[in-house]
């Protein structure tokens, strides 16, 4: 499988939910598998809130593939013989779509903290000028989870027409305190430490040593991917070997997982582009222009499937049950289909587990 | 009913777990209520990580009361008038006893990083040099929440002949990697915060601009304590006003809620006092030192209460249940009663709930 790597830059304003207005963006997407003649085959896939275009595939001495790749390519879920599979890094993050560390308008200093806040919406609608101008008006069908999710629900209801199937996985129709409350402490880290210098640091100096208060955030976040049984069945209560202070204490295996997830990813993710990120998962409210939830998902026309996970701590499946309920409770049973997938990896399960819900997926787009 | 506040200087060396020697150590303590002549009417309440000995009462000019007032005076659950109340501050802890920013040895420097670690059974067994030269022998009844609770199954465990009344609540008989994974957070947030300077600040430097990390590590507490049930009740999706950075971002109440908490707690509490806690909150398991946990209770002679919150994020009443079902195991039924006490508060239950679970309390002890 190919992987077709690319950006576009749109001149145009884009409009956005604050009232505030980016002068101009650039979009960074992947895709894989041929549009076909009347460009009715497109597979939209949104990443998560860390993710990337990367989905699938691998580039040459990669190691690992993309984040999706094993429900992407050939003979597989999402089949790029039969579809043409895009993703498309959202606005405000780091791999070379619009953020807050990168150029907006062309030739244009980095906005930093002065880039407009982003909401899932936002993200949604510049990514429909991409399509439109690749002369896709209508995807065959949209798929996400986590903050992706968040995204598919929103076409789901923003762009009715643009798709019949919208598949959801470890989601909500809006962000629980309970999941705020994680990313708080990544937003207060960052913000908070002093090497963060208000959004004028050097992302270099990073790289070597990661902002630590970044750091701390992701382990939270880490905590909240898995669940207390996937813990107790992955670290129980090891020890490992340690040095420096942690001498002192000892040091349990989850505590060193915590620590090497927690500083490599701070050596490479943009803390801006982070704090921008779960500010738009924490805004997201799919009932916000509404009266409530019902009047909002009463505008889908797509089948919903929707697809949690048993130990999710982060996007319960009650909160996904709320959504098949309330489409069930619009008279449109026949319009939602749900899956509870019994899976001890927690929120990561929609990153691990493919086997576990890869034919839903199958089952939703045939 | 009157507080009184003393504490105790013991010269002789204390043994420590990990080998170490402690060469003299303070206990600070309150008790409530009065010793009668049999030394027979003794109830040991054991605080939990952040708490200390101020159980009950008012001191002159306090707005709040001590940490367990509801439960502790007179015709209260555990009754002043009948029972000497006593309740010791733990070793490792800053409000009197000795840990790392307080003596040790008298006229002796803080040892501050060279202060040894300290597990559950070393604070138990420097309490019990404390009830020996209080001429108690045997207590009447041992309790305890969270971190108290484990001190409350040490005693259990450890001291079988001390007491025929164990009431444990919302803990664990070893700390799980989920709560490790939440300790980790202080733990790193304290330690890589630059004014932390390896242990040697000054305490007074925090009471105006806290320790970040620590502010944050204690947040990350404050999700623990609570569950994704009692935010939603507690906080909702609801906005507050705000300013500076947050102005950009907006702020949630369940934010405003953490930083409130977050950083008066690091204005008060001794950031090593916390580190040393959580560690020994992170090694305590009971089994520890026997080939399993049914080995290790097989010692218990006292009648076991266990009172656990369904919505416990932290210490989960299935945890609680491997203790009943392994007494149960043992064929000693009748010396264990359990109790799991539906509540929407989560682990914060047992310093709010009293009126779910205080008659089990009493009916335990009568």
């Amino acid at each position: 499988m190919k992987i077709n790597s690319s950006s576009e830059y749109f001149g145009e304003q884009l409009y956005l939910e604050s009232g505030r207005i980016l002068e101009g963006y650039t979009l960074a997407y992947e895709s894989y598998g041929v549009l076909n003649k009347d460009k009715s085959n497109a597979i939209v896939v949104f990443h998560a809130l860390t993710g990337s275009q990367h989905a699938a595939g691998k580039y040459e001495g990669d190691s690992k593939a993309g984040w999706w790749d094993p429900l992407i390519g050939d003979d597989k879920a999402l089949d790029t013989q039969k579809y043409f599979v895009i993703c498309v890094n959202v606005l405000g993050s780091c791999f070379g779509s619009s953020g807050p560390t990168s150029q907006t308008k062309k030739g244009a200093t980095p906005l930093r903290l002065k880039f407009p806040v982003i909401t899932i919406s936002d993200m949604v609608n510049a990514q429909m000028s991409l399509f439109k101008r690749l002369g896709i008006a209508k995807a065959y069908a949209v798929i996400g989870g986590s903050l992706g999710g968040m995204q598919a629900l929103c076409v789901g209801v923003e762009y009715p027409e643009f798709t019949d199937r919208v598949i959801m996985l470890a989601s909500t129709s809006a962000t629980s305190p309970w999941t705020i409350s994680y990313n708080k402490l990544a937003m207060e880290g960052i913000i908070k430490d002093s090497r963060f210098k208000d959004g004028n640091y050097k992302k270099e100096d990073f790289e070597e040593l990661p902002l630590n208060g970044f750091a701390i955030g992701r382990m939270a976040g880490h905590i909240s991917f898995l669940s207390p049984d996937s813990m107790n069945k992955k670290f129980g209560r090891n020890y490992v070997e340690t040095d420096g202070l942690y001498e002192l204490f000892g040091r349990f295996q989850i505590e060193r997982y915590m620590e090497y997830n927690g500083y490599n990813f701070a050596k490479r993710f943009d803390p801006l582009s982070y704090i921008y990120i779960i500010k738009a998962m924490n805004i997201f409210d799919a009932s916000r222009n509404y009266d409530s939830l019902s009047d909002s998902l009463k505008n889908i026309k797509a089948k919903m499937t929707l697809i949690s996970f048993r130990g999710d701590m982060l996007f319960m499946p009650s909160e996904m049950e709320i959504i098949r309920d309330t489409i069930k409770d619009l008279g449109r049973g026949e319009k939602v289909e749900y899956h509870c997938v019994d899976s001890s990896y927690g929120h990561d399960a929609f990153l691990v587990e493919y086997d576990k819900f890869d034919f839903y997926i199958k089952k939703a787009i045939e």
